[in-house]
């Protein structure tokens, strides 16, 4: 018997009609003799729901009651899910994410897995239960729950089928896969069959929503492969595994678009060592990702530094960076903006220059100008105004011919 | 330092605005100098949209999952709550049943509680937090979590006041204390100042919504005396104790009535030892509370037995004793009826007889038909045909001078 973790988000159990459908789907693997562990997220709309009632009582709510709050959401869907699978004559059973011993650390609203220690997982797989395990959530050290962020259901699914030693780990969602880049944006962009941690990874990043970036990185950490796929159709999706076969030499796999950044600028901060690693000191511990940076040559001493975080961090992040400026005064903090991050992704880019001239080539012939660069091994990504990001990513994709 | 446990029911923090009045009566406590727990139920509503949602996927849901499923309700309160009161700069701390150790035994959706062993409540009381508890909640030995049933987070209070010896206990409703009467059937019913646990729970156990029977048994058994009173005034409620010294002779304490029972009859039952036992072994069994039950002479070897079971739980009876039926043969289960149970209730009838009577005569002369009587040593219980309930109810008050 082979264990398939299978994870369902908000979409796909939206209500009780989605819940219903999405119990066939389980029953289908479970017939056809699978062990079925199922991790589900929050019905759609209801975390949201639950975060503008605790913002209607406080405007910056105390993050370990937030984890509180937010994890009934998921607590809801694996009991109705549950009871789904009982309407059809599927034996099943739902745990929490602490009855399943999903062991965390770290700061509250962001926690890390430490282990997963399954809890009777594989007793009432054994019994032949299915059993559905609340996505998003896990207990720490003092007795607390704690969560993963935004799409963290991914992660425990991802870390159940490590756990689990998981022949297949399915990520349904609301699209069909990965595609090369999103198509709302870009209408001939093309599903990918097999992509490679490092690639998805970059595209999760980068912007493309359709996994949690933590729960790309758990997998290629611990080789952990799976499959996005829709929860709507029977299509296969995308495998995302450690070496992809390629039969064409591929450069760039894909584009991706990220709105959701604040550029934040510090000036005036002193050119000595130290100075730029004491900000993202404070940064990681306010918790927040510090993603593109940019720093500028010093001159007079003083140099500029430049670099984005996620929307959400921004207030927590400028907060932080006035408490720091306020006990150190060196260092000045600038107004905000909104910026769009594009980028190509390809594991091809590694042994072939002239990506970037390529890329920079297309975004200047469509007269998009560049705000900020930053490049990994397999990544180029660029800031643009948020009001060009859609043409840039447009622009990247047929400069790259990937429709 | 004295501690205090609050207990504040799903009207009292039915919305955001509710709940952030409720947390300025806890913080004045607070200031006060005690050591408050407080302990919530679900938002008004709540609880009956997740039995809505479960019901609409399966008609008769597992109830380990209904357990799963209604626990959300809570956790959602004791975080809002505990933002309300960040936000009035107490220092406050959620905790969900499973937390703060309430240890429950029996069946899902109604079980008991073993053990409360308050987790770190304790603890965080020294250090000058306010505790916020899950009501309705705890966990069983298998580490399922579990329910006390409706008004279930009464228990939870006067449980965890007993555990922490509490100096007070406090059961905040919308109403301002226990009356003598329903005052929405008889508009001349009096609060009571002070009433003894065996009236309370006669009153409670027959119909007086005010509180859930079993937490009333609780505090008897445990000499854990509580206030009732209401969340909406600052007006002293009904203190429940052992022993209330009362300046007139009073036979008769209040009048109750209970329109949520239905009548099971069942005919043709084997006239010899054990016949009946077995049936309610049977009930107890499916966790049916069976309350009134009268037993006819038996005739030609069959006898009659009838008895009232709360409307929820006809179902389950229902189906209990038809396979039990099916099993034996001997016995037939007739057509099952509502009723409507009206008590008068008091310490005083112990010593006194006339009490009957005087009911009796006062329904009789008010045209009211009983179809079942049933006595305790404290009250007299008639069943009535519910469209005559309130008017028997409204008879009785008055024939013992209660307005």
């Amino acid at each position: 018997m082979s264990i398939v973790v299978q994870k369902y988000g908000g979409t796909s159990v939206a209500d009780v009609d989605r819940i219903k459908r999405i119990a066939k789907r389980v029953k289908k693997s479970w017939k056809d003799g699978h062990q079925v562990v199922v991790v589900v997220s929050a019905r759609a709309g209801v975390t949201n729901q639950l975060i503008e009632r605790a913002n209607a009582i406080l405007k910056n709510p105390t993050e370990r009651e937030m984890d509180v709050l937010m994890t009934c959401g998921e607590q809801e869907t694996i009991a109705l899910l549950a009871l789904a699978l009982h309407a059809l004559d599927v034996p099943a059973v739902s745990r929490t994410g602490w009855q399943v011993e999903i062991l965390t650390e770290g700061i509250h609203t962001k926690s890390r897995i430490r282990e997963v220690k399954c809890g009777d997982i594989r007793k009432q797989l054994r019994a032949g239960k299915v059993v559905v395990v609340a996505g998003f959530q896990g207990i720490n050290d003092e007795g607390d729950v704690t969560t993963f962020g935004r799409g963290g259901s991914d992660l425990s699914a991802i870390a159940l089928a490590g756990a689990l030693r998981a022949r297949n780990c399915q990520i349904f969602t609301d699209v069909e896969g990965v595609f090369t880049a999103d198509p709302r944006i870009v209408p001939d962009a093309r599903k990918i069959t097999a992509i490679n941690y490092e690639e998805m990874l970059e595209l999760a990043s980068s912007g493309s929503k359709v996994m949690q970036t933590r729960a790309v990185e758990f997998a290629q950490k611990h080789n952990i492969s799976f499959e996005v796929r829709s929860s709507f159709s029977n299509k296969s999706g995308t495998i995302v595994k450690k070496k992809v076969k390629s039969l064409e030499d591929t450069l760039v796999s894909g584009v991706a678009i990220d709105k959701n950044q604040v550029r934040l600028s510090i000036t005036e901060l002193p050119d000595r060592p130290g100075a730029a690693a004491a900000i993202f000191k404070v940064m990681s511990e306010s918790g927040v990702v510090v993603d593109m940076i940019v720093q500028n040559v010093a001159r007079n001493g003083k140099a500029n530094l430049t670099f984005t975080v996620p929307s959400e961090d921004a207030f927590r992040a400028e907060k932080a960076l006035k408490e720091h400026f306020k006990e150190k005064t060196s260092g000045k903090l600038g107004k905000s903006t909104n910026i769009a991050k594009v980028s190509v992704v390809g594991v091809g880019m590694r042994s072939h220059s002239g990506v970037a001239s390529k890329f920079f080539e297309a975004l200047a012939n469509a007269g998009i100008n560049m705000l900020m660069i930053s490049t990994s091994e397999i990544k180029i990504s660029v800031g643009v105004d948020p009001d060009q990001g859609d043409d840039a990513t447009r622009v990247a994709h047929q400069a790259f011919d990937l429709g």
